[in-house]
């Protein structure tokens, strides 16, 4: 079964927020490959990787990046797919990382979720997906009715919390 | 004895915030009630719940939210009733709320507090309520006479601390 | 016929943005009055308005202040009425006189509305009165249905602008 | 011939970054429709459009909205189709917008672009839609290499720019 | 002896904070007073004190604030004294105190130090009161000279510090 | 007549905003001097200037700047006198300008007044000299009493405006 | 005769700021280029060119970018040369270029200079040659001295402005 | 062996970010010196250190320093020698110290790095240094090459982590 998100990261540092990107992938059973590259450090290899992605049958690509936040702009810059940045937060709250990925010049969108959004990115690129294929479309509507489970669960729990003039 | 004031969160982790609001208005004798909603995972009860406030005999509501804190301007517009908005802060330390909730456009405003503001929330509702209300406006005046409390026990405080050159 | 909303600014150079409210307050017949007074160069005045406001009959205070905004707080440390605040923009976009309104300690709340939000502080004004005023409470739920009504323009207009593939 | 993007702005006054939305896709010959819609003077029309956008055939939608911008977090509440968030510059630079949009909570993701970024907006819809289409794939490929054109134009002028020292 | 510097802060919780002012006026052997105020919970005691603080001997005040504080400058609004305004961080890590002290409108001003700068604040008020005390002005002298202790200490320790390559 | 305050900026580009200092320094009748000098660009006349502004009878000094704006620091880092260090804005609205002169380490402070406060430099610099110049400190608390003058002539106006529910 | 610095921007739309900085190479008698060229829209021309730029002889890259300024990271990822980033003031005042610039991830500096700072870029190139050149080094001592110019200038006009009480 | 490189700090609290830049000279044999000096407690060392720096055979310097971070500027002012300006961060997150050593005025570049970034500070001079050195160039060449074993690494690790749907 042949991927078809790519998530990129450029450290194992980033795992905590992109391994919940993976989870939700491997939830929707969407086959994905998880990569660390740096448009820093191996800019021959993000070249490479984002003009052959398409070839390969990627059709999604999730790029993570903290600070000056390059990697999903130049990925970007190498393919027709759409990218989502995704901003990490390591200096200044993310701010800078959210920057330097959403202000993209004319012609060359990123997809840009919040600050330490994984969870978020991977599932736009499952809505992207669900385009196409209406296996993944019913499985979003499933999961879209269970997100007011939280705050049914939450109701719950403030029932529970007691004041004299409370009245619910 | 039905509620008149309506406290909303999106989850229980807003209760160390929101806490405080329900024990104020515990203190003033004002019936409320507390339940948890959001724009973006229950966007039908959120708008069945505002439509509906008035009529169930809500004066007041007061919402809280983090981040993209598009409640209470959600609740605000399905609403005549006035709504005081709460930005908790969870990323950017809360300056994502504070502009999510505050930069309302013309027509539909929301009383903002400062951030993780939930014990001044209940204070402005109950301001609010004090309008129609004598024996409130009674005990808003004793409350505005304690808020001074606070500066005599500090002033005791500091009388204690010791400076060769101190004269107080 | 006496005032029951006090609009304050420090300026007449704030009446661009104050000349909102007033107007909106017209519009909804409710009598009121527009003064000039500074937290820094009438601080004394300042006290003796607030304090005496309640008494004169004024329900509800609406304050504009740019800068070190000082003025909507020290109003609302002298008064159990609801006092609004609105932020003027001069220097940094007005998020100088936004952080020094909304930013209240706990006891002393500023139902904060955005930056240069006359037009929004007035309209909070008639939602926290038509609590008590049914009269006021009916126009209210008019104006709105009315909102709707700059969406419909635009609507109109929208579906003037032609292009090739656009299809409403 | 059914539209199968929809552009949502709150005001005519969106129109000079919108517009180039709408010529975007012109040119890409995607059929799409443009309307007028907002989170907060008209809810219930924005949870009508968005829970319907599917059944009529819309496959991509694109939100613009200023200030405390609720309008694509809200649609995105209500449909499963991606939903493209455009931040638009009014106050504070857009940097209100900008945070009101990115800013979501898990479950609920908008693709945000850069501020006043429509065009960047319709380019990122095209993306998505040519992973479905190979007419639109093929489309993208010859954009891609066009964007190098105001570059080569660029150095064109920058050749024709004489200093002394200056050897290209 | 009569005090004739006066620290004011709004709760003992920014003791940590001036404190430092306290010990640095005792070094200079300064008689000076420290108390608690607010000008939001005790606005009219703040006033008396600012109007009073020049015939009880008072010559420079310093006052301590945290989120909207206003309390420098309404004490400036209240006395010729020149005041000394210490922004205490609590949330945005004092960028909202720093912009409600610094950014007073003309006419009244407030000197205003760093974000926690209690101790700067008291060196600030002994080089006012050196202009007119040469036994201060003297002391102010020495201490200047003694501020090259620190870098000197770090120095020593600096070339405790080997490397392979390092040369001093 | 020696001087005894000293005004510093970088450029006759600061004149708009120092004119005033100058100005109101000339109305309470302060024998002044005003130079140009750079903390960059002519360092060691900053330094000459700073060591023996003190011996030359000067007793407050008042130093504008902008972006990376060291040069009231390295002024207050060579003399005891009380340096007021004004914020000019010429980048990102004098946030820059304003951080670099409030920021000051423990041992150097810098009275530091609003963005483009020059006015209000020369306001606090005659409220230092007032301590010690009882013909100054007279005519201070009469320009104190003169600052209402504008909110008396703002009501005036603020008068003449006519609405059918205007009740003053 | 070779150029040794090379200058790329990406747009002649960056040359009221890099002009600048051709200017000064000029009058410093070093041989330059200047090309434009996007980290986004030629990626493969600035690998190329970054890559081969030690090769022909160029010693120090100044790179010029706007909003989400990619371009001076990309390059300093492809060559050891020093790379000097300049951030373009277009939206959010360059605050997006700046962070987008300077917060470079460990292993990939670039020496980042002011908002639209390209005359600092180009004498900070200045200074990188002048390490190995003596001709080069002598006319930055030079350089260095005639900064005081425009001090002088400015003291000659402002002796020229007259006070009362203005003693200089 | 006299150093050629010259670390300057403020304080030996500065070593956490300092001492990585003294660990990369070391590696890459570069004869260095480390020192304390603070343009605000020591400004005549200062003077003397910059003025005299390129006499003693200094090429390159780095200044570390924050809050109103005036040192790495002040060097500048004092020398020909390219000045490497890193912002420590402890106030506002670095903030005010990156604009306080980046937004120089034009005459007086400093090649700023990011905050906290005294390992890219090294990186950068040896840069630098390289212009003219064949044997730090051929070193140079070879750490290029090895940064891209932290994304090798960050695969292996990644390859490791085990998901039913993923598939590298």
């Amino acid at each position: 079964m042949k991927p078809i998100v790519s998530i990129i990261m450029g450290s194992t540092s980033d795992m905590p927020v992109m391994g919940k990107a993976a989870q939700l992938l491997d939830e929707f059973e969407i086959p994905f490959e998880m990569n660390a590259l740096s448009a820093h450090r191996t800019p021959a290899q993000v070249e490479e990787f984002a003009t052959g992605a398409a070839d390969r049958g990627i059709k999604v690509i999730i790029a993570a990046a903290g600070m000056a936040a390059a990697l999903p702009g130049v990925i970007a810059a190498n393919t027709t797919l759409p990218v989502i940045g995704v901003p990490i937060a390591s200096t200044l709250e993310g701010m800078d990382a959210l920057l330097s990925i959403v202000q993209m010049p004319p012609g060359i969108p990123v997809a840009t979720v919040g600050i330490n959004g994984g969870y978020n990115a991977a599932l736009l690129a499952v809505e992207m997906l669900a385009l196409g294929d209406e296996a993944t479309a019913a499985r979003l509507v499933e999961f879209k009715k269970s997100l007011a489970g939280k705050i049914v669960k939450a109701n719950a729990e403030l029932a529970e919390v007691k004041y004299r003039f409370k009245t619910n």
